[in-house]
């Protein structure tokens, strides 16, 4: 069923991405995903330095700047650092994000002999925490599953799998779909409001154990949609 | 990547399913699945003359019976009951579910105007509910995102869907792997241990807003397995 996809898919034709910890594989993937589509793309470091290396290497017109320069050339920005850096990254750039579209894809998981497990996140989820601490920005979350390696590996033309996009504003989850739908054979699907955000994140502890099971980079699509 | 499931395919031969809350319709519907791919199955209720009658409904050669006598009978027993009815039903059959397989299934959610969202669960998550009160019994998740709806509609031949696996016994899961591939189109994928079994209850509550915003009645597929 896609009439609903049908009736919504806003240009980018007029939006800058900027990528918050685009020297990290997540960042980097997204970053050279997006910018083979023809999206306008920023990587943004704290080390200025290391953002312009990273996006000689990607190339594809990406350009790397220090992190406020990115946020306030970018009308779309997504947070793809560490969740131990997560807080203090969001809170140092709190009024630069103000009025912009701010995707969370962090995951905030621990790992011990078993593998992976989702952190108690006091705020609910990464989403929510960003929400708090962003009250003039829109946050949404998507891009949480997807795999750095395949992201990264230029040999492969084509993903598998839905980018879930989450958020409570319409217009927000609507612009982010439409960027997880330049990652060629993936799709962005709405997925609900930021409350219910935690399992989300908290999922990609079990495509950890998928991938170590079956030996894969597991990603999720939803049947029937 | 196939390698892992074609090393596993325990028999089902010698089982017998015992579903609790089988006049639902969740457990209508895995009964009538299962019935119809060979497997021997027992529907339970509290009121054995309301199991007499959903059995007949189902056909199949589906039992009915009261809740003690279906697990007594079976090896692997299914609790497809409301989270409300779930910890009074589980401390009731303690002694009985002794040395079984118990599949959990059930999604402690919480609705209100904006939609369904996860309640939170003392002990973690619904599964681990019952692994504390079941210590003698070998419990694993599985069987939440399925919809009763296409269970129940016998137009439909083939499902499409991945049925996660959880839990921390590897022949139990094996053996649950084995029961979901016998709903025709789906496919049993292990997902992980029962300590992250919360987030899939829970994302329970993300097909609920996708199927309200896509009119549709989604599953969940692992791309990439």
């Amino acid at each position: 069923m896609t009439d609903a996809f049908s009736d919504r898919s806003p240009s980018l034709a007029d939006h800058t991405v900027g990528i918050l910890g685009g020297t990290g594989e997540q960042g980097r993937g997204l970053a050279y995903r997006f910018a083979q589509s023809g999206v306008s793309v920023l990587i943004g470091s704290r080390d200025r330095a290391r953002a312009e290396v990273t996006a000689a290497e990607i190339g594809l017109g990406v350009a790397g700047l220090d992190n406020v320069s990115v946020v306030n050339a970018a009308s779309i920005v997504i947070a793809a650092v560490p969740w131990a850096g997560h807080h203090e990254l969001l809170v140092s750039l709190t009024s630069e994000l103000a009025g912009k579209i701010v995707v969370d894809c962090v995951n905030p998981l621990g790992f011990d002999e078993q593998g992976a497990f989702p952190l108690v996140v006091p705020e609910g989820s990464a989403a929510q925490q960003a929400e708090l601490l962003l009250p003039e920005s829109t946050v949404v979350a998507a891009f949480h599953h997807v795999s750095a390696v395949l992201l990264n590996d230029r040999s492969i033309d084509q993903l598998d799998g839905d980018i879930l996009v989450l958020g409570d504003d319409r217009a927000a989850t609507d612009v982010v779909q439409a960027l997880a739908d330049r990652i060629t054979g993936m799709r962005g699907v709405y997925a609900g409001r930021l409350r219910n955000a935690h399992q989300i994140e908290a999922f990609t502890a079990n495509l950890i154990s998928v991938n170590r099971r079956y030996r894969t980079h597991a990603g999720v699509r939803l049947a029937g949609v």
